[in-house]
């Protein structure tokens, strides 16, 4: 994917920066924590064209299926979320969520089936749906164009910041317009991670060709994002188009479609970093740059590899340039790879070092490594020497805290 | 594979159990630290069959090479193993594995080619031939049917225990043996891990027999072993054989070929145990145990995406019985499951309690689940409800330390 960063500004506003949006988040009940939010809303003044990706894990939350049924017909108004309990694998999942939906719908009048619906937190607990009704009012009445913060804390579970951005650009001579928020931190690994992404956008675009922009730059982006691994049960990325832009409807893979495909790709690029850096325990940001590689395909399983390798993970945690664990990885990556055409840097703000050339260590300066590695975000640079293909993957360093949080995440 | 535990004694004496084996181990300086053995040696009074099995890492160690090269003729009298430097992505470590074999070979009189060789530790960092030519002498005249511990001490790198196990049985009237010693520790998944493991026998075999019957056993049981889901560049399992039982040969996969193979997988379940038990940093041995897959291949998907979940390894760390994460697991698996059969029973020494019935969480005891998991033993019961296939896989939990080893290993 080519990528134009110019004439795309980014901005503030997050999910409600795009025309026609508003949100609120408030603590319902969910959390025993009452300085965490639990039940947050998105809503659009219009009918909006809607787009979903979902996990691919064979166990699927609950709302993950109502939503399904929901968005079949390409169609919502509204997104309810609550953090604290997945509700998944428990026996009246599907009818909370169902519920959710038409509590929602009755308080807004609009049509239950125009909802979509997620849940974040601890798999296979009951959902209780009083505190959710008895907050119903709050949230709705809170809806605001400026509560987008309010909705980005209250989808958070063990996440430290909240993720937002939004990125406006030029269009059919229109200003355009598309806002997100993001919850990530644990179970996160590529093809969706306990992730749930909620994209807005004021532009006028057709849902199937939506349903493509948004498949495609997942693939770049979200599905290239692993903190550990493990590929959650209630992943899910929404895009809501409300057409209040008011630009010519995008309805094929028109000069239109690349720009907007390209700033959907900044905005989810963005939120992707902002997952992996935040992951759980995290102290650092790691970037794996690969090109050279004869496939797309073996660019991202090589970037992927790397990123995901618990040993490459703790080595970065210790500033520590052990480089051969990062061939070792490239090695297992299942991917069409010569490893005598191998070579490896490590980069950050305080500079760049070569440690490895044609799959060989190379006698690098350990003292200018480890000033490398003490920045906060790291770039691990590959080339795999052999094509022209290129893929990056964003992950995080594996700590302390990552074992303590996950120790006992229950309690 | 269905496993006769009767008949089979399981002894002291490790790999110099069986007749005709001798080893030895010392510090000879590779390792900075004089505490710790660095060079160990096993040799065979008789020339042995000789059977391998290789890591899968495209990286390949290179030892590894050289070992394949001399054991090409399925032929072997010797292994010299070194510890702290892997001779791994250096330009010269093919050069200087050779130069391992030709240097034993002419202290001990033998062929070079009758040489296994091997190194574990750092990758990329130059292997020093000068400590081990110095110790040549002592590590040769220091053989001996008792070395076992000292060669089984000297291939650890950072193993807490050495691990060595010896079985008896009785074949075609003869009282045979196998012994083994194995490292684990980091870097260790499935397709064989920073594992090294050597086996030697008395049982008189053809040796592409031998292969069969390792590549049978290894299948289920190193390579059903996961750490941290890192796969080596160095790992190998060899096993020799001296047939000083004088038992028939066996050279077709008749009766005494499934006595063998038996006696081969108590041998190395045992191991792949104690590896598991002594992974980086962990606290608890975890055993997955799968029943009712549609194939062996999907018990064995299962098994080991169980047992390689970072958030379950961190659960169980926690004694938290968050069987949500296992039933996640076994979700993304990647195996033909039905997820609404499926059931997920915890078990200890201390008891057994389910939790997941027909893919829905059970309202269990948490007190007792609690207890169940103090162990430093857990059993992870799956039935998928679905078949009649079983595996088994063993992995260990994720844990402060692991992150304390691996970020900091190479000073």
């Amino acid at each position: 994917m080519i990528i134009n960063f110019e004439n795309y500004y980014i901005r503030n506003g997050g999910i409600t920066a795009p025309h026609g949006f508003r949100a609120s988040g408030i603590h319902c009940g969910i959390r025993k924590n009452k300085q965490k939010k639990d039940l947050a809303l998105v809503f659009s003044t219009q009918e909006c064209d809607t787009a979903c990706v979902y996990t691919q894990n064979l166990v699927k939350g609950a709302p993950i299926i109502v939503t399904q049924r929901n968005v079949a017909d390409f169609k919502s108004r509204a997104i309810i979320v609550n953090s604290g309990i997945a509700n998944t694998c428990n026996a009246d999942g599907e009818q909370k969520a169902t519920k959710m939906c038409e509590m929602l719908a009755k308080e807004m009048r609009i049509k239950p089936t125009d909802v979509v619906v997620a849940s974040t937190g601890v798999i296979g607990q009951p959902l209780d749906l009083v505190p959710i009704k008895n907050g119903l009012k709050q949230l709705v009445s809170e809806l605001s164009a400026d509560g987008n913060n309010d909705a980005a804390q209250a989808i958070m579970t063990t996440d430290l910041v909240d993720k937002q951005i939004a990125v406006s650009f030029v269009l059919d001579g229109k200003d355009c317009t598309i806002g997100a928020m993001a919850k990530g931190s644990g179970m996160i690994n590529p093809n969706m991670a306990t992730m749930l992404c909620f994209v807005t956008t004021d532009v006028n675009i057709d849902p199937e060709i939506l349903q493509k922009a948004l498949k495609y730059c997942v693939d770049d982006t979200l599905n290239m994002v692993s903190v550990d691994g493990d590929t959650s049960t209630n992943d899910m990325t929404t895009i809501m188009a409300n057409g209040l832009a008011n630009n010519k409807r995008i309805d094929e893979q028109n000069e239109d479609f690349d720009i907007f495909v390209n700033a959907l790709y900044v905005v989810l690029m963005n939120l992707s970093r902002m997952i992996a850096a935040d992951g759980e325990g995290a102290t650092k940001l790691l970037e794996c740059l690969i090109e050279g590689a004869k496939t797309q395909n073996d660019a991202r399983k090589v970037a992927k590899a790397v990123i995901s390798s618990s040993l490459v993970k703790a080595a970065m945690f210790g500033k520590d340039a052990n480089w051969g664990r990062i061939l070792c990885a490239i090695g297992y990556a299942n991917a069409d790879v010569e490893i005598n055409e191998v070579d490896i840097s490590l980069a950050s703000e305080n500079g760049v070092v070569k440690v490895c050339e044609n799959g060989m260590g190379l006698n690098f300066d350990e003292e200018k490594a480890l000033e490398v590695l003490k920045a906060d975000e790291i770039k691990v640079c590959v080339d795999l020497g052999s094509g022209e293909q290129k893929a990056v993957a964003w992950g995080c360093d594996l700590t302390y805290d990552y074992v303590k949080i996950n120790g006992d995440y229950r309690t």
